[in-house]
Formats: structure tokens, C-alpha cells, sequence
């Protein structure tokens, strides 16, 4: 028998905090009443963002501060800069995040006239190359494919998809699916180790490409789990 | 305005129509009216398949050749082959697949003792060595993440879940869709262009990461398109 996790005891850390998914989820999280460190590479720019999300929730348990100090005050932290920035940005924590479940949510996506394409990723994953740098971290890889814009818009109560969690260590991606499970409407999945990372991280494209074709905001959700 | 497509005037042709996801496939488009060829290498073993499946539908539509008589004789193409053999297999039927739509539905997985794992593919996709090696075909991908389990039993009404269907060329994947929608239950869902086939084809791996966790057959289901 393992104990039911309560997330909101868990302060969750977001790096990249100030861009759209990070803003979305903090949202959500804060609004959860999980405790929320949003971390930038400018700490007044994190604490700017830190005062609209405290005012958008209506909530007091949001503050801002520089990546580092982000990484170091909190229990988990969601990883959620470009994927330009990733590796200059984790290199530079190993030692806050040493030891700590990091959640990867990168998505590893390029742009052009005829829209979103995968990019290669030498280690394999976004997800990996986290592992890579962070060999004492728990590196976990979720919430790629929920939309910013949903989360974003806390209008709408619940936000209808399921999040898919991978990763090699049991009980860090259950507290990630608890994480996941504290937003109303959507439920965490176990996905799969970090090597099946990739496609995952890539299927966001997919998404993009349906939100423009029927003019939505696509997630996803897994048939026959009940 | 365009008309909407009857699937029941196409001939489905299945090349590799007697392993799990083409019987999955042949079967419930048998039983929703359309003619099925079964391709196989060899024809009476085509032949074999395809009498039982006459005989699980209760129909008298589907046939077995050779994958090159399938491919010739049919109006649309399945290529349901492993991904070891599909290289091969295609560079056979370039003339007979000339300007017909092919749709892909091969995985690029591996398995080892920690479970199943995406392989590299050097043309991006399987679905892109399929357009490379077939320059004059409509090539498209779909079906990769519907469970054969589910397809081939039939006392189950419908499968429940929406098929992804990429493509570049919109009339191929508005008949991708229709074929898509003929099975009761499941949902044809543009997905995107051929270069985002990749994680597609790859996210079945996670599905089965899925159904061995869960004790589940998985598929998925795109949020917010009602």
C-alpha cells in the first residue's frame, strides 16, 4: 500500500514560466492550491508574471524568481523554456535540481510555411537529453500535448484530456500523474519509459497541424482505460 | 461543393492482409460493405486468410492474391506488411501502385526486455520511405494506433477512437478519412502532412507501454473536435 500523493503539499517549480504553457499550467496548478515558483532568466520578469498569476487565480501562493533560485526552492520542477534554450538552461542547474523529479514538457518543434515539422534530437528526446544533463535528477517527460490556450482560459472549469507521464522511475511519474490528476478535467496516464519520449513530445505537431485545420484546440485522450 | 465519398465503390486492396492489423482492418471494412483483396507473398496463403475472413463477416467480398495482382486489382492500397519487410515490398510495386493512394499503417518498433521502443527511420518516416520509393503514388499514413485486438473482434460493434490520417495530398486524405469512418465507431481525423508521420507511427509504442501497464487495449481520441 503506498499513500495517496496530495500535490498541493509539493511546491512545483516552472522554468519558463512567463511562456505560454508554463503560464498555462501554473495557472492551473496555482488554482489547485498547489504553491508555484515561476522561474525566469530575469527574476523581476519572473515576478511580473508571478503578480498577473496571483491576480488571475485569485490566489497568494505564486512568486517569481530567477531559474536558479527557482530550481533550488522548489520540491518539482516543470522545465518548460524553448527548446532553443533547453540545454543552456538545464546545464546550468545541476546542483539545485540534484536529486529532484524535474518534468520535461519541451517540445521539440520547428515552424515554417507549411507549418509545424518534428526536429532531431541527437540524445533521442528532449526528455533525454534532460536525462543527460541531470544524470542525478528524475527526469520524467509530460504535459506536451495539452493546449496553453485551455489552461490559459480558467473561463472554462475543466480542461478535457488526458496528460501521458513517461519515465523509468515508478514513483516519480506517479507523482507527476498526480500533478497531472490536480487539474480538473484532465488525468495523468503513464506513457511509457523516457525513450519512447520523443514521439510524444513530436505528436504536438500533429496537434497543431488539427488545430488549424478544424479550427480547435486538439489534446488527447487514451480509449479503453474506462 | 464536392461528393461525398462512398467507400463501398472502392476495392481495398491489403498487402501483408494476414497479419494482425490488416486482418483487423480487412475484416471491418468487409463488414461494412467493401471489397477487400488480401495481398500476401504468397497467394494461397492470401487465399487462406481471406476465406476465413469471409467466413468471420459472413460475406463473400474479399479475396486473396499475391501482393502484386493486390496491388494491381485494388483501387486503394493498404500496406499492413512488418517494417522489416517494407522496403522491399514496395520497391515491387511501383508499377502496379502507380498513381493509386497507398496508406501506410506501419509501426517502426522494436522490442527488448524493457518493451517496445521507436526505431530510427533515415527518410523520416515510414510513410516518407513509402513516398520516396513510390514517387508516382498518392501515399498517405493512418491506422497506426488502433488496436488489431479490438478490429478483429467483431463481437464488439464498434472501436471506439479516431484515426489519425496524414497526407499531403487532401483528396488522398479525404478517402483515407471515408475509409476511416466506414468502420463503426472510429473517427478519420486529418493529422497532418506526411513529414509529421513519424511520431504517429512511433506513439504506438507508447500504446503499448499503455496496455501493458493498464491491462487495456489502447487507442486514442483527439479532445475538442465534438
Amino acid at each position: 500500500m503506498t499513500e495517496p500523493i496530495d500535490p498541493t503539499t509539493l511546491t512545483v517549480g516552472v522554468l519558463g514560466g512567463t511562456g505560454a504553457q508554463g503560464k498555462g499550467l501554473a495557472l492551473r496548478w496555482a488554482k489547485a492550491g498547489i504553491p508555484v515558483i515561476i522561474g525566469s532568466r530575469a527574476a523581476e520578469r519572473a515576478e511580473a508574471s508571478a503578480a498577473e498569476y496571483r491576480e488571475l487565480t485569485g490566489t497568494d501562493h505564486v512568486r517569481g524568481a530567477d531559474n536558479a533560485t527557482c530550481a533550488a526552492e522548489a520540491d518539482v520542477v516543470l522545465a518548460a523554456v524553448p527548446w532553443e534554450s533547453h540545454a543552456e538552461t538545464l546545464k546550468g542547474l545541476v546542483e539545485p535540481l540534484r536529486g529532484k523529479i524535474l518534468i520535461d514538457c519541451v517540445n521539440p518543434i520547428g515552424f515554417d510555411k507549411k507549418g509545424p515539422y518534428p526536429l532531431p534530437v541527437e540524445e533521442g528526446s528532449v526528455a533525454q537529453q534532460a536525462e543527460q544533463l541531470l544524470p542525478e535528477s528524475r527526469v520524467t517527460a509530460a504535459f506536451h500535448n495539452v493546449s496553453a490556450v485551455l489552461l490559459a482560459d480558467l473561463d472554462q472549469d475543466e480542461v478535457d484530456c488526458d496528460v501521458l507521464v513517461l519515465g523509468d522511475d515508478r514513483e516519480a511519474t506517479d507523482v507527476v500523474r498526480a500533478l497531472a490528476d490536480a487539474i480538473p478535467g484532465v488525468r495523468g496516464v503513464f506513457g511509457g519509459r523516457l525513450r519512447n519520449a520523443y514521439q510524444v513530445e513530436c505528436l504536438t505537431a500533429n496537434l497543431i497541424a488539427i488545430n488549424r485545420r478544424y479550427k480547435v484546440h486538439a489534446g488527447i485522450k487514451i480509449t479503453d482505460l474506462g
